[in-house]
C-alpha cells in the first residue's frame, strides 16, 4: 500500500500557453498523492476536519527539472523523510510513467493543527504507526 | 456603482496548451464580477456565510464566441435580468477591454440558500433594493 | 469502451470555502471524460493539435442539482446526442459513484476547428465511426 | 513603477474546504506580480514567446505563515535578489493589504530559455537595465 505511486493523466486544464504543464499544478498532483498516502493510513481529510484536525502545508521546496505535456501519463511518489509529533516532511516526485524521467521534485512540510485553536496538535493516534515501530 | 464593468488581466494561469484562455476560466471571471456586484450591494460572501446564507449557482448557459489570449485586458459585465425572492439570473459578458469584442456571454442563475437546512431562503432584506422600487 | 464512465476522486484543490466542490470544476471533470472518450476513439489532443485540428467548446448548458464534497468518489459520463460533420454535442453527468445521485448535468457543444485558419473543419476521418454506421 | 505592489482580491475560486486560500494559489498570485514586474520592464510574455524566449520557473522555496480568507484584500510584492545573464531570483510576499501581515513568503528562481532549443539564453537586452547600472 505504501509508498504511494499515484498515476495521473495530464489534461488540458493542467497546461498553459507555453504548451506544458503549468508549473503550479505539480503541487496539486503532489497533494493528491499525499491525500492517498493519508487515506492508506486510514485518514480521510473530511473525517479529520470534523475532529478539529487539519493538515496544513507550512513549507515547500520544489525543483522543476523538465516539462510534462498534454496527454502524458505521470506517476507521483510520496515518501516520509522526517516525522515529528505534530509535523511531517514528505519527499515527492512527479515522474513520466514510462521512462521515470523526473519533472518535479519537492519537499513538503505539513503541520497538524487544530483549526478552532489555530495551533499545532499531535497527529491522531496511530496515523503513521507503520513508521514508528 | 452598478452595473459592474470589472477589468481583468489574462495571466499565464488562465491559459491552456491551445494558447488561449481555458474556456472554463471565463466562468471564474464572471463569478468575480458577480461578487463585486454583490459587494456593491453591501453583501460580502464571508459575512453572508456567517449568517447561514449562501449564493449557489443552479444553472449556467454559456456561449463562446472568440478566444481571449495571454496578456489581454478584459472587462466583465454583470446585469440582473430576472429577480425573484430567492433567486436571481445574471446576464454577463467577457469582452476585450479595447474593442468590446465579446469572448463569452452567459446567463447564470443563482439561488439563495440556507447551508444548514439545505433549502432556498429569501435574499437578505434590501439586497437588490435598487432593482425593487 | 464506450460510453465512458470515468471515476474521479474529489481532492481539496476541487473544493471551495462553502465546503463543497467549486461549481466551475464540474466542467473540468466533464472535459476529462470527453478527453477519454476521444482517446477511446483513437484521438489524442496532442496529436490532433499537431495536425492543425482543435476541439473548441462553443456552448455549455449546465444544471447543478446537488453538491459533491471532499473525498467523494464520482463518476463522469459522456454520451454523444448530436453529431454533425464539424460539431458534436455531448450529454454529460457527474454522479456520486455509489448512489448514482446526479450532482451536475450538462450539454456541451464542441466544434472541430483549424487553429491556423480559425474556421470549422470536418472531424478527422473515422473519428466517430462507431456512431456513423 | 518598481518595486511592484500588486493588489489582489481573494475570490471564492481561490479558497478551499478549509475556509482559507488554497495554499497553491499564493504561487499564482506571485506569478501575477512577476508578470506585472516584467511588464513594467517592457516585457510582455505574449511578445517574448513570439521571439522564442520563455521565462521558466526552475525552483520555488515557499513558507506559509498565516492563512488569508475569502474577500481579503492582499498585496503581492516582487523584488529581485539575484540577477545573472540567463536567470533571476525573485523574493516575494503575499501580505494582508491593511495590516501588512505576511501570509506567504517565497523565493522563485526563473530561467530565460529558448523553447525551440530547450536551453538557457540571455535575457532580452535591456530587460533589467534598472538593476544593471
Amino acid at each position: 500500500m505504501l509508498p504511494i505511486h499515484l498515476p495521473i493523466r495530464v489534461y488540458i486544464e493542467d497546461t498553459d500557453a507555453g504548451g506544458i504543464v503549468y508549473y503550479v499544478n505539480y503541487l496539486k498532483y503532489m497533494e493528491r498523492a499525499r491525500t492517498e498516502y493519508l487515506r492508506a493510513c486510514g485518514q480521510e481529510q473530511s473525517d479529520t476536519l470534523a475532529q478539529d484536525t487539519a493538515y496544513v502545508v507550512h513549507g515547500v521546496e520544489a525543483k522543476y527539472l523538465s516539462p510534462a505535456r498534454l496527454d502524458d501519463m505521470l506517476e507521483v511518489t510520496c515518501e516520509i523523510v522526517k516525522l515529528r509529533a505534530a509535523s511531517v516532511t514528505f519527499e515527492q516526485e512527479v515522474r513520466a510513467a514510462g521512462t521515470g524521467e523526473v519533472h518535479c521534485r519537492a519537499q513538503v512540510r505539513v503541520v497538524c493543527v487544530s483549526p478552532s485553536e489555530m495551533k499545532p496538535k499531535a497527529f491522531p493516534e496511530g496515523t503513521f504507526s507503520h513508521l514508528r515501530r
